[in-house]
Protein backbone atom coordinates (compact mmCIF):
# COMPACT_ATOMS: atom_id res chain seq x y z
CA UNK A 1 0.00 0.00 0.00
CA UNK A 2 1.82 3.00 -1.05
CA UNK A 3 1.49 6.40 0.46
CA UNK A 4 2.33 9.56 -1.57
CA UNK A 5 3.64 12.51 0.54
CA UNK A 6 0.87 15.34 0.18
CA UNK A 7 3.36 17.89 1.50
CA UNK A 8 5.97 18.93 4.53
CA UNK A 9 6.28 19.96 8.21
CA UNK A 10 8.53 22.58 9.14
CA UNK A 11 8.71 22.38 12.97
CA UNK A 12 11.81 23.95 15.50
CA UNK A 13 13.00 19.77 16.52
CA UNK A 14 15.77 19.06 14.16
CA UNK A 15 16.43 15.65 15.13
CA UNK A 16 14.60 12.28 16.70
CA UNK A 17 15.59 12.97 19.93
CA UNK A 18 14.55 16.97 20.19
CA UNK A 19 11.44 15.87 18.97
CA UNK A 20 8.69 15.98 21.82
CA UNK A 21 7.51 12.17 23.06
CA UNK A 22 4.48 11.65 20.71
CA UNK A 23 1.19 12.06 22.82
CA UNK A 24 2.58 14.77 24.70
CA UNK A 25 1.26 18.47 25.19
CA UNK A 26 3.90 20.85 23.07
CA UNK A 27 3.54 24.09 22.70
CA UNK A 28 6.00 24.33 19.75
CA UNK A 29 4.85 26.05 16.34
CA UNK A 30 5.53 25.23 12.65
CA UNK A 31 4.38 24.96 9.52
CA UNK A 32 2.86 22.65 6.85
CA UNK A 33 3.19 23.13 3.54
CA UNK A 34 0.88 21.12 0.82
CA UNK A 35 2.71 19.94 -2.21
CA UNK A 36 0.74 22.21 -5.23
CA UNK A 37 -0.70 19.17 -6.47
CA UNK A 38 -2.83 18.66 -3.54
CA UNK A 39 -4.03 22.45 -2.54
CA UNK A 40 -7.44 21.78 -3.49
CA UNK A 41 -7.79 19.64 -0.95
CA UNK A 42 -7.42 22.41 1.94
CA UNK A 43 -10.29 24.36 0.08
CA UNK A 44 -12.58 26.07 2.33
CA UNK A 45 -10.73 24.82 5.34
CA UNK A 46 -11.63 26.88 8.25
CA UNK A 47 -11.49 25.12 11.34
CA UNK A 48 -8.89 25.77 14.53
CA UNK A 49 -7.95 22.26 15.39
CA UNK A 50 -6.68 19.30 12.43
CA UNK A 51 -5.16 15.83 12.93
CA UNK A 52 -2.03 15.74 10.95
CA UNK A 53 -0.98 11.99 10.01
CA UNK A 54 2.82 12.08 9.18
CA UNK A 55 4.97 9.58 8.17
CA UNK A 56 7.94 9.13 10.79
CA UNK A 57 10.95 8.35 8.36
CA UNK A 58 13.27 8.58 10.58
CA UNK A 59 11.80 6.02 12.91
CA UNK A 60 13.31 2.26 13.10
CA UNK A 61 10.55 0.24 11.55
CA UNK A 62 12.13 -3.08 12.49
CA UNK A 63 10.82 -2.67 16.62
CA UNK A 64 7.90 -4.78 17.87
CA UNK A 65 8.60 -3.86 21.73
CA UNK A 66 9.09 -0.84 23.65
CA UNK A 67 12.70 0.09 24.48
CA UNK A 68 11.89 1.33 27.81
CA UNK A 69 9.94 -1.34 28.33
CA UNK A 70 10.48 -5.27 26.72
CA UNK A 71 7.34 -6.89 27.86
CA UNK A 72 4.94 -3.98 26.40
CA UNK A 73 4.74 -4.10 22.16
CA UNK A 74 4.60 -1.02 20.46
CA UNK A 75 0.84 -0.82 19.48
CA UNK A 76 0.40 0.06 23.28
CA UNK A 77 2.13 2.91 22.42
CA UNK A 78 2.06 5.70 19.93
CA UNK A 79 6.04 5.76 19.66
CA UNK A 80 6.88 6.56 15.86
CA UNK A 81 8.53 3.50 16.12
CA UNK A 82 6.41 0.97 15.43
CA UNK A 83 6.10 -1.09 11.07
CA UNK A 84 4.37 1.46 9.40
CA UNK A 85 5.28 4.64 11.15
CA UNK A 86 2.41 6.22 10.68
CA UNK A 87 1.95 9.29 13.58
CA UNK A 88 -1.17 11.39 14.40
CA UNK A 89 -0.66 14.84 15.97
CA UNK A 90 -4.25 16.90 16.65
CA UNK A 91 -2.25 20.97 16.41
CA UNK A 92 -4.51 23.98 16.55
CA UNK A 93 -4.58 25.50 13.94
CA UNK A 94 -3.31 29.66 14.06
CA UNK A 95 -3.44 30.82 10.64
CA UNK A 96 -4.87 29.19 7.38
CA UNK A 97 -3.72 29.87 3.83
CA UNK A 98 -5.83 26.68 1.99
CA UNK A 99 -5.19 28.65 -1.65
CA UNK A 100 -1.42 28.23 -0.67
CA UNK A 101 -1.71 24.98 0.99
CA UNK A 102 -0.36 26.35 4.19
CA UNK A 103 -1.04 26.21 7.48
CA UNK A 104 0.31 27.29 10.58
CA UNK A 105 0.20 25.10 13.71
CA UNK A 106 0.81 24.81 17.39
CA UNK A 107 1.47 22.28 19.09
CA UNK A 108 3.77 20.36 16.59
CA UNK A 109 5.88 17.24 17.69
CA UNK A 110 7.02 16.53 14.38
CA UNK A 111 10.87 15.90 13.61
CA UNK A 112 11.77 19.18 11.26
CA UNK A 113 10.67 18.14 7.12
CA UNK A 114 8.38 14.99 8.15
CA UNK A 115 6.39 14.14 4.76
CA UNK A 116 2.89 14.60 5.67
CA UNK A 117 0.40 12.09 4.35
CA UNK A 118 -3.23 13.23 5.35
CA UNK A 119 -4.88 15.86 7.14
CA UNK A 120 -8.23 15.07 9.04
CA UNK A 121 -11.14 16.67 10.33
CA UNK A 122 -11.17 16.61 14.43
CA UNK A 123 -13.80 14.49 15.74
CA UNK B 1 7.04 5.37 1.25
CA UNK B 2 5.51 1.92 1.45
CA UNK B 3 2.64 0.47 4.46
CA UNK B 4 2.63 -3.11 5.46
CA UNK B 5 -0.42 -4.30 6.43
CA UNK B 6 -0.11 -5.71 9.71
CA UNK B 7 -3.57 -7.07 10.14
CA UNK B 8 -7.47 -7.17 8.92
CA UNK B 9 -10.67 -6.15 10.54
CA UNK B 10 -13.49 -8.29 10.17
CA UNK B 11 -16.95 -6.35 10.27
CA UNK B 12 -20.80 -6.30 9.76
CA UNK B 13 -20.12 -3.76 6.77
CA UNK B 14 -19.75 -5.58 3.38
CA UNK B 15 -19.88 -2.92 0.93
CA UNK B 16 -18.46 1.12 1.69
CA UNK B 17 -22.07 2.18 1.22
CA UNK B 18 -22.86 -0.12 4.45
CA UNK B 19 -20.13 1.02 6.25
CA UNK B 20 -21.23 4.39 8.91
CA UNK B 21 -19.70 7.62 7.59
CA UNK B 22 -16.24 8.28 9.37
CA UNK B 23 -16.30 9.94 12.51
CA UNK B 24 -19.77 9.09 13.34
CA UNK B 25 -20.46 6.60 16.53
CA UNK B 26 -22.08 3.14 15.88
CA UNK B 27 -21.95 0.45 17.77
CA UNK B 28 -20.90 -2.45 15.36
CA UNK B 29 -18.70 -5.04 16.36
CA UNK B 30 -15.71 -6.70 14.67
CA UNK B 31 -12.61 -8.52 15.11
CA UNK B 32 -9.07 -7.17 14.21
CA UNK B 33 -6.86 -10.11 13.68
CA UNK B 34 -3.00 -9.12 13.41
CA UNK B 35 -0.81 -11.34 11.15
CA UNK B 36 1.40 -13.80 12.90
CA UNK B 37 4.91 -11.95 12.41
CA UNK B 38 2.98 -8.54 14.29
CA UNK B 39 1.71 -10.10 17.35
CA UNK B 40 4.68 -9.39 19.65
CA UNK B 41 3.63 -5.93 19.04
CA UNK B 42 0.58 -6.41 21.01
CA UNK B 43 2.56 -7.61 24.35
CA UNK B 44 1.09 -5.99 27.31
CA UNK B 45 -2.18 -4.93 25.42
CA UNK B 46 -4.78 -3.89 28.59
CA UNK B 47 -6.15 -0.81 27.11
CA UNK B 48 -10.15 -0.46 26.62
CA UNK B 49 -9.95 1.68 24.04
CA UNK B 50 -7.61 1.75 21.13
CA UNK B 51 -6.79 4.01 17.71
CA UNK B 52 -7.20 1.57 14.84
CA UNK B 53 -5.09 3.24 11.32
CA UNK B 54 -6.32 1.20 8.79
CA UNK B 55 -6.31 1.64 4.91
CA UNK B 56 -9.77 2.34 2.50
CA UNK B 57 -8.28 -0.01 -0.27
CA UNK B 58 -11.80 0.36 -1.87
CA UNK B 59 -12.06 4.09 -1.59
CA UNK B 60 -11.49 6.18 -4.82
CA UNK B 61 -7.92 8.04 -3.96
CA UNK B 62 -8.37 10.34 -7.65
CA UNK B 63 -10.39 13.38 -5.52
CA UNK B 64 -9.66 16.44 -3.56
CA UNK B 65 -13.09 17.95 -3.00
CA UNK B 66 -16.06 16.64 -1.25
CA UNK B 67 -19.03 15.20 -3.12
CA UNK B 68 -21.66 16.52 -1.09
CA UNK B 69 -19.82 19.70 -1.21
CA UNK B 70 -16.95 20.87 -4.26
CA UNK B 71 -15.92 23.88 -2.36
CA UNK B 72 -14.78 21.96 0.44
CA UNK B 73 -11.55 19.89 0.18
CA UNK B 74 -11.52 16.04 1.44
CA UNK B 75 -8.70 17.68 3.81
CA UNK B 76 -11.71 19.48 6.10
CA UNK B 77 -13.57 16.09 6.73
CA UNK B 78 -12.75 12.61 7.80
CA UNK B 79 -14.22 10.79 4.57
CA UNK B 80 -12.13 7.64 2.92
CA UNK B 81 -12.19 9.00 -0.35
CA UNK B 82 -8.70 11.28 -0.20
CA UNK B 83 -4.92 10.39 -1.66
CA UNK B 84 -3.81 8.17 0.56
CA UNK B 85 -7.11 6.53 2.48
CA UNK B 86 -5.43 6.33 5.78
CA UNK B 87 -8.66 6.26 8.10
CA UNK B 88 -8.75 6.66 11.73
CA UNK B 89 -11.54 4.86 13.66
CA UNK B 90 -11.26 4.96 18.20
CA UNK B 91 -12.80 1.63 19.26
CA UNK B 92 -13.71 -0.14 22.78
CA UNK B 93 -12.01 -2.64 23.22
CA UNK B 94 -14.05 -5.90 24.39
CA UNK B 95 -11.88 -8.68 24.73
CA UNK B 96 -7.90 -8.75 24.23
CA UNK B 97 -6.13 -11.95 23.40
CA UNK B 98 -2.69 -10.20 22.63
CA UNK B 99 -1.14 -13.53 22.25
CA UNK B 100 -3.34 -14.90 19.53
CA UNK B 101 -2.90 -10.99 17.77
CA UNK B 102 -6.59 -10.54 18.19
CA UNK B 103 -8.86 -7.83 19.80
CA UNK B 104 -12.61 -8.03 19.73
CA UNK B 105 -13.97 -4.45 18.92
CA UNK B 106 -17.49 -1.96 19.62
CA UNK B 107 -17.33 1.08 17.06
CA UNK B 108 -15.96 -0.34 14.10
CA UNK B 109 -16.57 1.79 10.94
CA UNK B 110 -14.35 -0.14 8.16
CA UNK B 111 -15.43 -2.27 5.29
CA UNK B 112 -15.10 -5.64 6.15
CA UNK B 113 -11.66 -7.08 5.01
CA UNK B 114 -9.83 -3.96 5.32
CA UNK B 115 -6.64 -3.77 5.52
CA UNK B 116 -5.23 -2.84 9.47
CA UNK B 117 -1.93 0.05 9.18
CA UNK B 118 -1.34 0.95 12.98
CA UNK B 119 -2.83 0.66 16.39
CA UNK B 120 -2.00 3.09 18.82
CA UNK B 121 -2.71 4.18 22.50
CA UNK B 122 -5.69 6.57 22.76
CA UNK B 123 -4.77 10.09 24.19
Amino acid sequence: MECDPIGTVHTPHETTSDAPRQGLRTDAEGTLELHEAYHEGLSGFDADRVVVVWWADRADRSVLTLDRDPSRGVFTSRSPARPNPVCLTECRVLDAAPAAGRLHLRGVDMVDGSPVVDLKATL
